[in-house]
């Protein structure tokens, strides 16, 4: 590969964004299984359909420009769901998982923060504007997921590990 | 591991993050040796500098707890700066590489806002004041380097870089 002008680097975020969505759809079924909050269950249950449509979203953009939708690993996705998947195999009080679950879901959404955000500043630069309209909308959605997860742990996952603190069951 | 309660993940979170800190200290030298831009080596600079800071934040919350200050290590970060060294070894114009590695860096700066937000969040509910004062110091630094480099990335890097597009030399 070789990064010659920005549409290059462009192209190569795209591909590594697609990746990551893609590596995102086989996480998010395991970790709503692993959740027991039927509101961390559904929220888990509901970003998978919308990361299902970030890609719809990606595809869209490599066809404009004429491009086959591939993804190029992407390792620190790969990471993060590695470090998400060890976590569950932990033995866990239920809420104390729940909370560690939504830890793990809010560091895979800032990568994705990070990503649809720079793809959407190139692409500005670029001036591809159509590009930019789908990224933001990305970008926009990513952001509520980011919020609602850190909402849902507010409100209910952490005050119940709370009260767990010094109590061996 | 057992993770009985929110404290036992606390201390899990703050263990990943100090091995996560430790990780950047060791890229940042080398992204700022792979920079073009002079403004952009001093950012990296200068966050190495506020990076060790931080880990001396952290090193002061395990000792308020009589814990040691030890580091579990962070596969998401390892994958986070193993993928921006795959992409320091690409062939690019010096200006797509600013630009890369402007990326490489907001998506580390993205993962430290997810953790020390959680953190941040997870103090609160423990009734930990001292700590949540302390996680707060680093969590406004980190949006602030993330915003510095988006400013650097829209000022600096990318229009020289969208200069090249098209442009074979």
């Amino acid at each position: 590969m070789k990064l010659e002008s920005l549409k290059d680097l462009y192209v190569a975020e795209l591909q590594d964004v697609y990746d990551a969505e893609t590596q995102i759809t086989k996480a998010l079924p395991k970790m709503a299984k692993a959740a027991s909050t039927p509101e961390l269950q559904a929220a888990f249950h509901e970003h998978l359909r919308q990361t299902e449509q970030q890609i719809s979203r990606l595809e869209q953009i490599f066809s404009g420009h004429g491009l086959p939708a591939r993804g190029k690993t992407c390792k620190g996705m790969q990471g993060l769901i590695e470090e998400g998947q060890e976590m569950m195999k932990e033995k866990a009080d239920p809420s104390v998982m729940d909370a560690a679950l939504i830890s793990a879901a809010q560091k895979v959404e800032h990568y994705e923060i990070a990503s649809y955000g720079t793809l959407r500043t190139f692409a500005n630069l670029l001036g591809l504007q159509q590009d930019v309209q789908l990224l933001q909308t990305t970008l926009d959605e990513e952001g509520n997921t980011d919020k609602k997860l850190t909402m849902l742990a507010e409100r209910l996952v952490n005050p119940d590990a709370a009260n767990e603190v010094g109590g061996r069951r």
